[in-house]
């Protein structure tokens, strides 16, 4: 199949030294001999050479003296032939060559159009076309280190390994199925128990790195809560060195939920200040308390504020399985850590938003709950929500093979589908078996020029 | 002279497909050979040549994979040794590559000193590394012709036309005081006349296309000026196709100066919008008066808003030089063109901000009155006021000399040092006799990593 010859701009948008313009496709050489005025590329353009020229759009008109380099497919980025533009950083001039090219005959590419020519080209599979976006939008270092790993096809060999054991379990149980009566096989049905027993292991840490993944790559959702007036909005300031919030000595003076990205000890979290909390809100306050009881609800660790005044009681509607942090703010106050009231949970942290005191042990806190561990780079994650639904529903399957294998009689037929369907499931995290609307998904999200 | 290695990013800061770090100085391949974990680059890397590579950090964490090409020094635009690095475009990543070469032995270029480097290792001139600088802040396709050709050394090429004139000039008078007796140029005084009026010439010229060049690099600002409430904030709104200033039946709605940058016919234009000026301004009137005769004595031209119910009364103060264009607002608003009222200027252009009527034709006219021709790629001009300044002062010298050359009395000592000086002025252009503060500022205009 021969796809049309694409064109973007590869660099963000901005002045700068340099832009990169991106052509991909069997025209590529014939659109770039046109930029140079008609001159033949074929004597000048070498696998991996970057080369200097003058380039100019149908009118002969100069554009810019510009670096090319050019890769021959299928040893480019996209598997195609790929000229790389490298002109001067001003977007007028981005513009007029990416116009140019396509006076010469490319279209102007989707977002994610190079990436997923790479993946049609067989160049990378689709955990590793999902590893690209990731490394580009990547808020830590940590999730950086981790994207590069998937990158480079360390997380696609666990796949490829559970898809190979899945395909000898099959072959066998069908087999069984065709040649039953002379049971060749006769302890079939205990090594797949113990097959299947190692696979829903593996396939049970995979799900379980997810949330870790996620939010290395975008950020944990840290939500402070609390009554009014404890101090949440100082603290929101301390925490992120801003004044991003209005704070002052009157009770709901935060009404509209306010959002802050940050870097704590490593880990990008988005640190989210709401309305405090109480019984009596109306009104303007009321509609406060309900975002900040949806926040809490999405949050992946809330900070739940008291201060020294009123240091136990808490309206927090906190959901199950949230973890929590407990700080009693306003420490400042306190005239000796003895006049704290006795009822001071022991779990609590005593914090100072006003003069930091006491924020280093929060900071570590947050990141010990957030179950972030400090030697993340060992544990490879599956990242993305289509990655985790679909190797959800292979755990499904696995679980009903166990099911299955468990009972006084074997439905070998039975047991064929769930592992093929489960096959399937593997097929698609690949990229072997998905459908188009996803494919078009996933590369959607990916900048133009990618 | 040797100097350090230098590192910065070159493209935009933001998330894109690429990003590109730059490394320019003789540890280039050294530092290059650290970031790959310590294995040589002397087998691997080729100039012009393209290379797929992992890179690390000094604690080997990978960092990304990146393509790095080579360009081997004096054969790249710094003329030293340069390695850039095409990584994933992610802020984050950009800035551990960064880091990470520092860590290695670079340090962190400052806002132009990659082309700072051309320009000292004489890969170009100061005009041509001027023009890079507006090659990438140029807002318009015709700036960027000129920026183009000026880079090419077209321009420099006239002013090392004027050096060559002016030496062999001095050669002449010289060569006259020491051996005066004998004559032996008779025709020195008529052969010199002629070459400095042939000087002249051309520097007015290149002069007087200093105004034009500026206005396509930086935007000519045109100011609408008029009494208060004849439309001016719909005319802006209308020409910029947009609702930027806030307009009302009432007079004095615009107080603060608005600023819209747009393209008239292909021409950059900063548009601004000012208070409408009345005798009788008091308080914050009369300071937004002010403002608005500052915008109109530093405007390259002035569009005098009237409307039809006071077409021509006019207080305005308008510098002698300037030029304008009077116009006639409110059009819609008449019955028919017969009841224009009887004294309205034959020299207006009747348009109507609120319907558009009129507007190509005011658009027309604003190209026309700022005097940019539509061929303006067959004139070179200078850009910059530093090369305007210079020649300004050597065109005062060229012209002491023909005054020296025109008195009864030819006193060859004096006509020398006039062309003396005008050959240093020539020198400081070209960037050969230019003082270290003025290369600084003309640097520092550049964005880092250029």
């Amino acid at each position: 199949m021969t796809l049309d010859t694409i064109v973007a701009p590869a660099t963000p948008y901005g002045i700068g030294g340099i832009a990169i313009v991106r052509l991909s496709g069997s025209a590529s050489l014939c659109i770039g001999g046109k930029l140079l005025n008609n001159n033949s590329l074929k004597d000048k353009i070498v696998h991996q050479k970057a080369n200097f020229f003058n380039i100019y759009d149908k009118n002969q008109n100069r554009l810019d003296e510009v670096v090319c380099t050019f890769f021959k497919g299928p040893q480019s980025y996209t598997g195609e032939d790929v000229i790389e533009i490298s002109c001067h950083g001003n977007p007028l001039i981005v513009d007029q060559i990416v116009s140019a090219c396509i006076e010469f005959g490319a279209r102007l590419a989707e977002p994610g159009e190079f990436t997923r020519r790479a993946f049609i080209n067989g160049k990378m599979d689709l955990i590793q076309a999902e590893s690209v976006a990731a490394l580009i939008h990547s808020k830590s270092e940590e999730g950086n280190l981790l994207n590069l790993r998937l990158l480079s096809g360390e997380l696609s060999k666990n796949f490829y390994d559970i898809q190979e054991q899945l395909i000898g379990a099959v072959s066998s149980v069908e087999f069984e199925i065709d040649i039953s009566e002379e049971e060749l096989q006769p302890k079939l049905v205990e090594e797949l128990s113990e097959a299947m027993a190692v696979l829903k292991s593996k396939i049970d840490n995979l799900l379980g790195s997810h949330r870790q993944a996620r939010m290395l790559n975008r950020g944990a959702l840290v939500v402070l809560a609390g009554k009014p007036n404890v101090g949440k909005s100082t603290l929101l300031n301390s925490l992120s060195e801003s004044d991003r919030a209005i704070t002052s000595a009157l009770p709901g003076t935060t009404r509209d939920t306010i959002d802050v990205p940050l870097l704590i000890n490593g880990v990008p979290i988005n640190l989210v200040d709401t309305a405090g909390i109480s019984n009596s809100a109306e009104g303007l306050e009321a509609e406060g308390v309900r975002r900040s009881v949806d926040f809490i609800n999405k949050a992946d660790l809330v900070i739940l504020v008291n201060n020294i005044f009123e240091p136990t009681e808490n309206d927090v509607p906190l959901p199950d399985n949230t973890p929590f942090i407990q700080i009693i703010n306003k420490s400042d106050l306190l005239e000796s850590a003895n006049s704290l009231h006795k009822n001071v949970s022991e779990n609590s942290l005593l914090v100072s938003a006003k003069t930091g005191k006491g924020l280093d042990d929060l900071k570590a806190q947050i990141k010990k709950s957030l179950g972030i561990s400090n030697k993340l780079t060992d544990v490879l994650s599956i990242t993305t929500a289509r990655q985790f639904i679909a190797l959800k529903s292979c755990q499904k399957n696995i679980e009903a093979v166990i099911a299955l294998l468990a009972e006084p009689e074997i439905t070998y037929e039975l047991i064929s589908i769930e592992i093929r369907e489960a096959l399937n499931s593997i097929g698609a995290i690949l990229g072997k078996t998905t459908p188009d609307d996803i494919l078009n998904n996933i590369f959607n999200q990916f900048c133009v020029g990618k």
